[in-house]
């Protein structure tokens, strides 16, 4: 019988409620003011964004028309992502570009936002639009899933040790 | 009666064949290779693109992965544009993402291709997609067409004169 305190970590939700959208959704056991942290801070966020790969911030100026690069050291090489904050809305909403270096000017536009549940608990939606079905079908190919589930068991680790 | 002869710039085609895209179609009195240098290299770009105003081209790197950065400083004020190079294919086809200052994080596709009509001229088309029929129409509307006349008009005469 496992405890309800087990610490397993939940999967996030991924569907595809348009052809050219994924849809995400993932509860986190922390405030949304200690969720928005997390993800806001680069030193924070080189704790989990690489899923235990070194993440080196290139660049990271969350406001409108801020760009961001981050760099990841894998196992399989150096992975390159940048993009552009279209709106940066404390605590509650990032929306910004995505674009990975192995596929240069193929851009999907991420919407994110954190619903504080009350009790502790904060849910993130994250909508991303591409340009085409292709790019998005792509996307849902690359084992962006299992990654996104490491990143975001990562950022539950971060989250329960943050000091704040 | 007007010579057949005078120098009257043709305006640019410009349609909508789908409802995220914009279609422009252009020719040009100059032969492909021509008109692609001028294109591609940024002293000659300055020359045209800015439609009289000054253009610091901040970066220019027409290879894929390149990135690519201008702004313009008209009378109302200092426009950046910037973008990635998603192909390079001299001296035919060119495919990069756009982007205004303005309007960060919104990205529109443009997939140019020169084609040669084996009379000296050059048929100029570019297919441009948007995330959002919404970002299209804020395109449409932002007197984009009478620029880019502008612009081509600027072009025009530095194919006439360029030493090449």
């Amino acid at each position: 019988m496992t405890s309800p305190m087990a610490q397993t970590s939940p999967k996030a939700k991924v569907t595809t409620p348009t052809d050219r959208e994924i849809r995400v959704e993932r509860i986190f056991a922390a405030p949304r003011e200690r969720v928005w942290r997390a993800m806001m801070d680069p030193a924070v966020i080189a704790q989990w964004w690489g899923r235990g790969n070194k993440l080196v911030i290139e660049k990271f100026e969350p406001q409108r028309g801020g760009h961001w690069r981050f760099v990841e050291h894998a196992a399989d090489g150096v992975h390159g992502f940048e993009g552009r904050f279209r709106e940066v809305t404390p605590p509650q909403r990032v929306v910004q570009t995505f674009e990975w270096d192995g596929m240069p000017g193929h851009v999907a536009v991420n919407d994110m936002t954190l619903e504080d549940l009350g009790d502790g608990r904060t849910r993130l939606v994250t909508i991303s639009l591409f340009h085409t079905t292709e790019e998005r079908d792509g996307m849902l190919h690359s084992g962006m899933e299992g990654g996104l589930n490491q990143s975001y068991e990562a950022l539950d680790q971060v989250l329960r040790k943050l000091p704040y």
